[in-house]
């Protein structure tokens, strides 16, 4: 038998296609599958439509090994899976007696009747396996055809998880291919997509025509691109060491740019890096309103490390609280590089810290001048080696320019520990 | 012209078929739709992969009179869904001066160069229509063909979202049928969702069965339930009063639980009631880092009423910067109603402000201890009606616990300030 190697998707119910629903169920599916190196290839969401659910299951059948429809298994008018797929794989129905009894003993065990309305749920394709749901009324199936598989899971996902996970483990080792997907993340700060690209580029082709078998995609956040490199192997540690390879190859080629590994943050990095050379960092933030640390304390720990911040967003607070020179603010204005620099100093003389930082700049959508335009920020860094400042002109509204601000913070320490070692 | 009815979604991008990530502009793009009446029937999403889309894509057209394609529309060889759907329709490529050139000026006013690669983000299927993509490089797409109208849009939402509406204002209207789908959201906050529920189901039941056709669904998020009222009408202004009645009903059944309509966050309704006050507001936060005076900050025009804030982690940072006096930290612990209180006031103090948030707690996952276990955090406001506290237990992770004390500590704001008008 052909091993199975790729899937779909398919979550049945109207009201995931509302504006306040999404079908979260296929973020466990595609786990569950990607251990059995069966990678999900589409995912479709339908309401209850004969047509469409028949139209969107046929086309995922002539595409892919596996296809794994959920919801639309309860006993009402509405829930049409059953039907539908054993229409379309041309199987009669029937009245599974097993099932029947099952679900009377569900209802007797709650000292309630049946209704005959539940009839339905015992109606199964013929040829289908029947999957127990410990969780509620409607069984799952599992249908072998034509060299494909499909399984039919219920909505809820307290009844789908467990039935997923006993479904993988009993049915799909063995079924699936010998090999496994892989996946690494290598993430890069201080430069845009496209100049990313254009480093990652020659590297991608050089790993998928070598055949090392290595898929490479971008993924581009605020203040991060995140290259995504992934690898099908039968043999894991070969696999790994072959990832691994790529990824030293790729951060080797953006040098002191590539910050972190698969899913560290940014404010991970920079907590281990203080939290390995005893140092405590202090903010005084303007623009960015306390997120800088905010995102500092975000990591479990970090108050090793974080011991005050002062967030002085008026003038009067940057001289009463951070000693910034009223003199200072009226020469170059509360978003200049002096002022940064004098926030960071007298927020690492007040807190006792290793480090200081100082940031100001004008988030929007007012206070932009021709000069200093919304996005404006200023940045310093005060430390044992003296004082580090850049001013950043940021794109994008309010919130973006907020974190993107607080990302380059973080980034100009985390290159400034890191410069210190040499 | 037949009206347009019916639409698939079609998200295109790899990293959306990982267990960790979900097509999400799908919803934004599903309402916007609502308000012109027409139905998502299907959603997908599809990999960087030319085959499935393809398949996808042309599946989708026999079925919808509009299918919106999201992502995909980069500048690297990844990005295929210009290519896929420009060949699908059988349209040639050409490159758009217009697009060129717009592409050049962005590049020139960051100081830079654009880079040979993004002329592929200037290739248009013969009459598309461009739409202008204020927050990147990748422009829209509007084409018509066979009764059909097809729209292709960039992934990241902020680039995603202004182009929709702007389409939609413009494109939309005239094309779509006479009825329209109109929504409204009550947020209610300090009651969990089954006691919400209970409340709000006679409501539900009325407005459906009394013909009134609305259609009500709960989403409960950390800190806020909120209630989504909707209603298909031909006529704006009916729906709009039947709406605006059913959210005078429930309003007045959650009395001051109810904080906020539509889509109003917490900060906004405190933003807004400081401000007609013309009042001020500081911040003492411990276990909340910085979040609270982030999320205060986050509203365009705050600075109006935050000044100050001080994130005092460590115990000898609220004596000093606080004054909040040793001998409570050790009578009382750190995480203490009183050491709140000398915390909110302490703040006050410092900032001459109206009001001090004092913020003290275990954010997790150590620190906690049998009498006071992660998630105990208390917060005090001290303001002219002098001072509240309260200890709240919070369930959850480390940031989830950060959001919800933030979130306490808001609405404890927001209820004094609607107190003192009585």
């Amino acid at each position: 038998m052909r091993p199975l190697l790729t899937a779909e998707i398919i979550a049945v119910g109207t009201e995931l296609l509302t504006p306040t629903r999404l079908d979260t169920n296929s973020l466990f599916i595609t786990k569950c599958l990607a251990e059995y190196g069966i990678t999900v290839r589409t995912k479709a969401v339908v309401g209850d439509s004969r047509d469409d659910l028949r139209a969107v299951f046929s086309s995922a059948l002539t595409r892919t090994d596996v296809v794994v429809l959920t919801g639309g298994l309860g006993p009402t008018d509405d829930d049409l899976t059953r039907d539908v797929v054993a229409e379309t794989l041309g199987r009669p129905m029937r009245q599974d007696p097993e099932v029947v009894e099952r679900l009377r003993s569900r209802f007797a065990r709650r000292g309630l009747q049946m209704p005959d309305i539940n009839l339905r749920q015992a109606l199964v394709p013929d040829g289908a396996v029947i999957v127990p749901n410990p969780n509620g009324t409607a069984p799952g199936l599992w249908l072998e055809h034509d060299q494909r598989v499909v399984v039919l899971l219920p909505g809820p996902p307290r009844e789908l998880k467990p039935m997923m996970e006993s479904l993988a483990r009993e049915r799909l080792t063995g079924r699936a291919g010998p090999s496994r997907v892989m996946t690494r993340v290598l993430r890069i700060a201080g430069q845009g997509e496209s100049h990313a690209e254009e480093v990652a580029r020659p590297f991608f082709a050089l790993w998928r025509s070598e055949a090392r078998g290595i898929d490479a995609t971008t993924l581009a956040a605020p203040g991060s691109i995140d290259f995504h490199l992934s690898l099908r192997s039968e043999d894991a540690s070969v696999g790994s060491a072959r990832l691994e390879a790529a990824m030293r190859e790729l951060a080797q080629a953006f040098g002191e740019d590539a910050y972190a590994q698969d899913e560290e943050s940014m404010e991970e990095v920079v907590g281990n890096l203080l939290r390995d050379r005893r140092y405590t960092v202090a903010a005084a933030e303007s623009c960015t309103g306390g997120l800088l640390t905010s995102r500092l304390t975000d990591v479990p720990g970090s108050s090793a490390y974080v011991q005050l911040s002062i967030v002085a967003y008026s003038n009067a607070a940057k001289t009463a609280l951070l000693g910034v020179p009223a003199a200072l603010i009226t020469t170059h204005g509360a978003v200049s590089e002096p002022v940064a620099v004098s926030m960071a100093e007298g927020v690492r003389v007040r807190a006792g810290s290793t480090i200081g930082v100082g940031i100001t700049g004008i988030a929007g959508p007012d206070g932009g001048t021709p000069d200093k335009p919304v996005g404006t920020v200023a940045i310093a860094v005060d430390g044992p080696w003296g004082t580090h400042v850049r001013t950043r002109a940021l794109l994008g509204g309010r919130e973006h320019i907020k974190f993107w601000a607080t990302q380059a913070a973080l980034d100009d320490v985390r290159r400034l520990l890191l410069r210190e070692r040499r």
